[in-house]
């Protein structure tokens, strides 16, 4: 048998040593406009060597955006590497040396135009963890004042508001399958039953 | 103002000619062992041009295996881009020409022994639009029957058993952190509370 009898909080946290890799030497074999590609030698736990191909990202923010009505404001962007117009909650990379909550502040104003009075950081998803060290933070952000977005040149976007009960049925009928704004939607669902709090920082709306 | 005023479920399937983005040249700008690059120059919704680059994926499945006592099967391993041990579902690459049956029965088989004898795709995601064409298949695995598993040569991970409660626990409190893992918990957040029905197929757990 494979399985284990311990049980299974005492198994997340358990020793891995017999499962981590070590760097040998790692070396850059892409550097493009937008990304960059490392490969890396590493030694696996049976001592052998083994290669690891990886894109390297700054990281980056999404925002799970609620209305005074408890909708939610998402987008609607055209991503060209699966070729369709996605629904998706606000996201975007971090700018050298910024911190998640100045982030998401840029990004919710910049693409659609909305300011936030209280911001909660609700915890980090990595969405591509067999080949990109990227990780997402997960903010939530309240009390939101409408304004004029500012979108980057050539960027395009619709905004529009839809229910959490719409963004599920969009999900279970495939109109949106977006990974990060559907682990969005868990952490709401999970909030909004009450099985966690999350902690606010109150913020000015001034311009960001 | 920046919204619109239109339903929100119209607005989820409205015309995307605004936003679409069309192919002028295509360019492998990477051959790596395992990933390659492309580096696309495209004609964005004004006529300006830009350029997108992304990583080649062949596509994937995750399985969600729920055992006759209800909990899940997860492993852990070790994953060298994000340098942490990971909890996840059990999931692979598509082979060439590889149904998403066929990859589901096999990888489950593979990673964890187990067989399943009624089988349900729930739906796709999609974990990294802005910079890879991979989609992941969602496959609920039910009628678990444990065997001994084959790992590949250099695979290296635990294999056990958790609730529902417990991942939802994990998520919350920042020890699981993998969008997929958290989507496929989604889709089983929503089957169990009735929001969703799935199409078994059965399937004879014999040898894959």
């Amino acid at each position: 048998m494979t399985t284990h009898s311990a049980p299974a909080d005492a198994l997340v946290d358990a020793d891995d040593r017999h499962l981590r890799e070590e760097r040998i030497a790692s070396d850059e074999v892409y550097k493009g406009h937008f990304l960059s590609m490392r490969r890396d030698r590493v030694r696996l736990p049976d001592g052998r060597e083994a290669a690891r191909e990886y894109v390297v990202h700054p990281g980056a923010v999404m925002i799970v955006p609620i209305l005074p009505d408890g909708r939610l404001v998402v987008e609607r962007q055209y991503r060209y590497p699966v070729s369709r117009t996605m629904i998706e909650f606000p996201a975007g990379k971090l700018d050298p040396g910024e911190g998640g909550l100045v982030c998401a502040q840029r990004e919710l104003f910049e693409e659609t135009g909305y300011r936030a009075t209280r911001w909660a950081k609700a915890g980090v998803m990595h969405p591509v963890i067999g080949y990109a060290n990227e990780f997402i933070e997960v903010w939530f952000a309240d009390g939101l004042v409408a304004g004029e977005r500012q979108l980057d040149e050539g960027e395009f976007l619709d905004v529009f508001e839809a229910t959490q009960a719409q963004l599920e049925g969009w999900m279970r009928d495939g109109r949106l399958t977006d990974a990060k704004t559907i682990v969005g939607m868990m952490w709401l669902a999970q909030w909004r039953s009450g099985a966690c709090t999350l902690t606010w920082t109150e913020v000015p709306a001034s311009p960001v």
